[in-house]
């Protein structure tokens, strides 16, 4: 009952951050209460519930994500029911590691005002604490390019079916990379997950998805390492110095998402930029997915450096649920049978999660 | 990996066990080999490897009650192929217990022969013994009754997927009722059972099951425990005389199964029975059946005297997906993605109750 309690405090704490994220300035005040100093306000009674500010942090972040995620998928879910994209992606993408690199550097000057330019916080980096940081961003590059060539094959149903292999792969390469141990229900709870999810996601041309041919699996599988190796290796990169600020991280992995994203630009959508202009087609929606999807990307660090890529599957699979139960009140959506049946898998695979790791 | 080879070997045998079983006489050999004696011919060879004699028991029980139960969906698959059922339910029913009847009789009359007639293997019985045999049979007198009425809320395709709250009532009433504790894990796992089985089945007009009007969800969740109350009152009255002859036990249960049987026959087939005859519309299949069922009814009592309604339970789920698969090469049926989703929640589901029971 007691840590039922806590996360409902947590929850509310969590909505707090949310909303208050809205308002640009308070950002990076929550992103750096996340460090583990006393909180201010009335996050700071949490600290009279006994519970231990790592646990407390790596709630918050897995919790931030969750919501952050699920508000995702419901902004896309609005913009598309407005009507058609007409903003450019790429441009777009550029914006939310740019917004994500201002985001930490404010949060950085935070931080140097009160505590000072230290060895862990300054911005300054060698190359060999560099050079491994543009890896991720290229993984995904590749994972992104070879998206638009997947949907030869499989249709786009089909693509959100088989984009749960990533779980698997995730699950796999944290195993072999990180060398970190699962136990054998973790392992068990982890199939589940994969199973749970793309059950829920079953719709009566589901089945399609079996007649994908060899060159559509092949794609699909390698989509899923690419990710899941992005995931995992940025886990590294952040874990391999735990006393360097998560900020100074962050503010690298970003600056080189802005160079890849600008080359895409470049390269894809260059005559539309300069006929149209870079903000063409932009409305309030597109600017708070970029808003969202830069805070979520702030989230998935933040859940790297004080959790793992196994919370943030978790987390993400859990935002998954939760944005079709929202979607029921938002939208009228049903939910079918199919769904309930996987969301009480996802549910028990949560359950075996966390009873697996005492056994451990 | 000696574990599976120990499997595949009793595999075989169970397969020797089930040809054998079509030539009437050799029956009850089998059925009486399972008592534990030294088995003759190739099975002999089991004892070799080491296992003991009860952990072999109870495995060759619960095989021959999968393959029985997949082979008698398989059966009931055939016969809707070869034209409606011609012959009379209820007397197909009565003649199921009559067979059971028959071959528990003909495997005392061999025992009888080898050990002579002891106090555990006498078919006298006390009142006090006999008195608690006819309620499994009464209730599942209810339940069938019930079965026509729910038909009245609910389509054939949603009873099969209501039919799958057995898996629950089941576990919960096992755990009421024996007093029998099943660890957390094996809990979750039994949750998974019946999401897996559940999924397995999904078509495209499942969600059909969710407009149930509250009557149909009563009903089913009635005749659930009455299904499930008859199982576990069945086991507790097999397992209170451990030293009792299963054959003598079943014979009486199987006396009330008659008795009940005739009974329904005079209420619902009386005219019918009289005017075309008793085997009227029988054919060589109806005869299959009904030697299928009588042997799976034996199979369910050994398995409820050597083993528990768990492994009932589990045993009659992987037959439902062994049907699926076997029918692939026997109908050219296609499987479905859902399948392969509940399939796999089914066998993390038998994996996790077994290492569930290890940390008990």
């Amino acid at each position: 009952m007691h840590s039922v309690f806590k996360l409902l405090l947590l929850l509310v704490v969590e909505a707090r951050v949310c909303y208050s994220s809205f308002d640009g300035d308070t950002v990076h005040d929550d992103v750096e209460s996340l460090r583990g100093k006393p909180l201010s306000g009335s996050p700071s009674n949490l600290v009279a519930l006994g519970g231990s500010s790592k646990w407390k942090r790596k709630s918050i972040v897995t919790l931030a994500l969750t919501v952050l995620t699920s508000s995702q998928a419901i902004l896309i879910v609005w913009s598309k029911r407005a009507g058609k994209y007409e903003y450019s992606v790429t441009t777009a993408n550029f914006l939310v590691e740019a917004l994500k690199c201002a985001l930490s550097l404010a949060a950085l000057a935070r931080i140097w005002r009160t505590e000072g330019v230290t060895e862990d916080n300054r911005l300054r980096t060698t190359l060999d604490e560099v050079s491994v940081y543009p890896i991720p961003a290229a993984l995904y590059l590749v994972k992104n390019l070879l998206q638009y060539y997947i949907f030869a094959y499989v249709d786009a149903p089909g693509y959100q079916i088989l984009k749960n292999l990533n779980i698997i792969s995730t699950g796999v390469l944290y195993r072999i990379i990180l060398k970190k141990k699962l136990s054998e229900t973790q392992w068990a709870a982890f199939i589940l997950l994969c199973a749970g999810c793309t059950t829920a996601q079953l719709k009566s041309n589901s089945d399609r998805v079996l007649q994908t041919p060899f060159q559509g699996w092949l794609m699909a599988i390698i989509m899923a390492l690419l990710s899941g190796f992005a995931g995992v290796y940025t886990e590294a990169i952040i874990k391999k110095r735990p006393s360097r600020n998560i900020n100074v991280q962050n503010f690298w992995l970003y600056v080189f998402g802005m160079v890849f994203n600008a080359v895409v630009i470049l390269v894809q959508d260059f005559d539309a930029v300069i006929n149209k202009g870079f903000f063409h087609g932009y409305t309030l929606i597109t600017f708070l997915m970029i808003l969202n999807h830069a805070l979520s990307g702030i989230a998935v660090s933040m859940v790297m450096k004080y959790a793992d890529n196994i919370v943030k599957v978790y987390s993400t699979s859990v935002a998954m649920l939760l944005t079709a139960v929202v979607s029921v009140f938002l939208f009228g959506f049903h939910l079918s049978l199919a769904f309930f049946l996987g969301s009480t898998v996802v549910s028990v695979s949560v359950y075996l999660h966390s009873i697996g790791k005492i056994q451990r």
